[in-house]
C-alpha cells in the first residue's frame, strides 16, 4: 500500500516534470507569435500624451453633448464597464435607429492596425470623428461640436492646456486627438495568457494550454496573432467556406465598401481577441451569442475544419485567458451647459 | 495724501468690521433655516449601508440591462459626471420616446421627503423601481431584470454578500434597496453655503450674501429650507400667478394625479436647490434654461412680486454658491452577459 501510493507520487512527479517541460516549449512557441499587453499606455505617433490632454479625452470620452441628441457619448457604445463594448447585437444610435455593425471594444484598440471591422479609419483619432457624425450614431456635426464646447468655459480652458500655443485649440480634430489620447491608456495588461507569455506557465492550466496548442496548430493563430491575437490584417470572413446569411447578411460586404476593388468583398479586419469572453455577442453581424458557437464557425469558415466538440470547448478555454485586468476608471466631472450651448435636438440631424 | 490714504484705510476697516457683523447676523438667521449637506451618509431607516450592498447598488445603478434595450441605465438619465441629471427638458427613454417631466438630480435626493416631482415614491428604493419599469423609460419587467440578474453568476455572489441569510436574495425589491443604499451616497457636501453656515462668513462674498438675505427676506426660504433648500413640501406652481403653458404644460396637473384631490391641481414638491446651477433646464417641465429666468419666473409664480435685475442676479449668485463637492466615482465592473441572459430587446417593451 505504502509503495503503491510513492509509486503513484513518483509518477505524478514525472508527469509534472514532463507537463512542465511541454507547458516550457509551450511558452516559448507562444513568445515567438504573440506579445503580451504592455504594462503602460503604448507612445503614439504625432500625439504626445499629456496629462492634461488624456484628462480632456477622457471627459470628451464620457460626454453626452458631443451628440447632436446629448443623448449618446462614446461611452455608451463602448462602455468601459462593460468590456469596452455594449452587449448588443449592433447598436443603438440617434432616434433609436440600429447600427449597422457590433461594437468593437475600444480596450486594447490602440494595438490594432486600423480601426473599424473594415479598416476604414487608419487611427484611433480618425476613428472617433465617425460616429459623432454619423446621422444613425450621434448624429452632430464638426461646427455643432465645436460650437458645443466653446459655450462652456470649462473646456475652453481644458483645450488650452491640452494644445498649449495653438491660435484656436478648440477644434473638431483636437476633439478627435485628445480622445484618442484618453484611449491609448484603455488597455488591459495581466491577463493570465500575459503571465504565461512573460514565462509563469502555471498561469494557464492544462486545459487551457491544450486551447493554446491547438489555437496554434489548427491554424487560428494565422490570422490571430501579435498584441491583440488579431487586428492587424484583412482577410475574407469565408475564406474556405461562406457562413449563412445570419451570420454573414449579404448587405455588408466589408472591406468592399472601403476598398471598391471586388476581391474584398466580404473581407474584413481579423477580429482581435483580446477580452473576447467579455465581448459577446460576436462577428460584425453580432450574429452569434456564445463563444463555443463562435469558435466552431470560424472553424468551418475559415479553416476548413469540423473541429471536435472538445477541441472547441479547449480554444474556448484558452480563449478565457485573454481577459486582462480593467484599468481603474474615475467617472470625469463634466461642465454645465450655458446659455450658448446648442440646445439637445433629440429628434433630427442638426445643421 | 497720507492723511487721507490712513482715513480711506480707517473708514474701510470699519466698514469691514460692520460688514463682519452683519455677514455673523445673517449666518445666524440662515443656521436657522438651513442645514449644511453632512460629510456623510445619512443613516436609512431599515436599509443598513454595508459595504457589500452599496457596491452592487452601484454596479445596479450603471447597469444598461435592467432596460429591456440594454441601453439605458440610471445613469442615463441621472449621470453621475453631469450634476446627477441630463441636461435635457425631459429625458429621452426607451425607443427614443420623450419622457414626461424633467429628471431631477440624484445627487442629495437621499434628503427629499419624497421622490419625483409629485412625490409619489416614498423614498428612494421605491422611485428606483419606478424608471425601469415604465414604459417611456427602461421598459422592462420585475420579470425580466430577476431573470437577467440571476442569470449571471457574479450578481448572484454579490446579491448573496449583500443580502446575507435570504433564501432568495436576487430579486426586484432587492434590487430596489441596493440602489437606495448607494445613492445615498451620493451626496455632496462642502458648498461655500455649507462652509457659510458652519461659521466661515467669508465662504460667501457681499453679492452672494445679499442674494441669501433676499432669498430669506422675500420669502422663497418659505418652500425653500432645510438641508435641500426643498425637497420637503408640496405647494401649487402658480401660488400667486400661474405661469403660462410653455413652463406649466396644462397636461401636466402634477400631484393631483397622485392624490386624485382637486386642490392639488398644478401641486409640486418644492424643488431642491442644492447644485441648481448644475441642473438647468428648470422646472418639471424644462422648459427655462437661463437660471435668472427660473428666479424671475418663481418670483412672479410663487411670491407675486416682480423682482428687480439686480435682485435677481444677488439671488442668482447666491444660488450658485450652492454647488457642492462631488464624490469620486469609480467606474463599476459589470459581468458579462451569460448564455442565459435574456436578450436585448430593443424595439418592444418585453413580457
Amino acid at each position: 500500500m505504502v509503495y503503491r501510493t510513492l509509486s503513484t507520487l513518483a509518477a505524478a512527479g514525472l508527469l509534472a516534470v514532463a507537463a512542465g517541460a511541454s507547458a516550457n516549449e509551450l511558452q516559448q512557441r507562444a513568445a515567438q507569435q504573440f506579445n503580451p499587453i504592455p504594462q503602460y499606455p503604448p507612445v503614439i505617433d504625432g500625439n504626445e500624451m499629456t496629462e492634461a490632454k488624456v484628462t480632456l479625452g477622457k471627459m470628451l470620452f464620457f460626454e453626452p453633448r458631443l451628440s447632436s441628441s446629448h443623448l449618446i457619448s462614446c461611452n455608451t457604445c463602448h462602455n468601459v464597464g462593460m468590456g469596452g463594448h455594449d452587449y448588443l447585437p449592433t447598436s443603438i444610435g440617434h432616434g433609436w435607429q440600429k447600427g449597422p455593425r457590433n461594437s468593437p471594444t475600444v480596450y486594447n484598440a490602440v494595438f490594432n492596425v486600423a480601426q473599424f471591422w473594415d479598416g476604414r479609419a487608419a487611427d484611433l483619432a480618425e476613428q472617433a470623428k465617425g460616429p459623432v457624425q454619423a446621422g444613425v450614431e450621434m448624429s452632430s456635426t464638426p461646427q455643432r461640436v465645436e460650437d458645443t464646447l466653446r459655450s462652456m468655459p470649462e473646456y475652453v480652458k481644458r483645450f488650452r492646456q491640452a494644445f498649449p500655443g495653438e491660435d484656436d485649440p478648440v477644434s473638431f480634430d483636437n476633439m478627435a486627438t485628445a480622445i484618442e489620447a484618453y484611449e491609448a491608456t484603455l488597455i488591459t495588461p495581466d491577463a493570465p495568457f500575459d503571465q504565461f507569455l512573460r514565462g509563469d506557465t502555471d498561469a494557464l492550466n492544462e486545459q487551457e494550454q491544450r486551447g493554446l496548442s491547438l489555437f496554434m496548430n489548427k491554424g487560428c493563430v494565422a490570422c490571430h496573432s501579435g498584441t491583440n491575437l488579431g487586428g492587424q490584417n484583412y482577410y475574407p470572413f469565408g475564406l474556405v467556406t461562406r457562413p449563412g446569411g445570419e451570420i454573414l447578411p449579404s448587405g455588408d460586404k466589408g472591406r468592399f465598401a472601403v476598398t471598391e476593388t471586388a476581391s474584398d468583398e466580404y473581407v474584413f479586419r481579423a477580429a482581435p481577441l483580446r477580452n473576447i469572453a467579455l465581448t459577446a455577442p460576436y462577428f460584425h453581424s453580432g450574429a452569434v451569442w456564445r463563444l463555443e458557437d463562435a469558435v466552431a464557425v470560424m472553424g468551418t469558415a475559415q479553416l476548413g475544419t469540423e473541429l471536435e466538440e472538445d477541441e472547441v470547448t479547449d480554444i474556448t478555454s484558452f480563449l478565457h485567458t485573454l481577459t486582462g485586468e480593467m484599468p481603474s476608471i474615475t467617472y470625469p466631472e463634466l461642465p454645465p451647459s450655458t446659455d450658448d450651448t446648442p440646445r439637445p435636438n433629440p429628434m433630427t440631424p442638426s445643421p
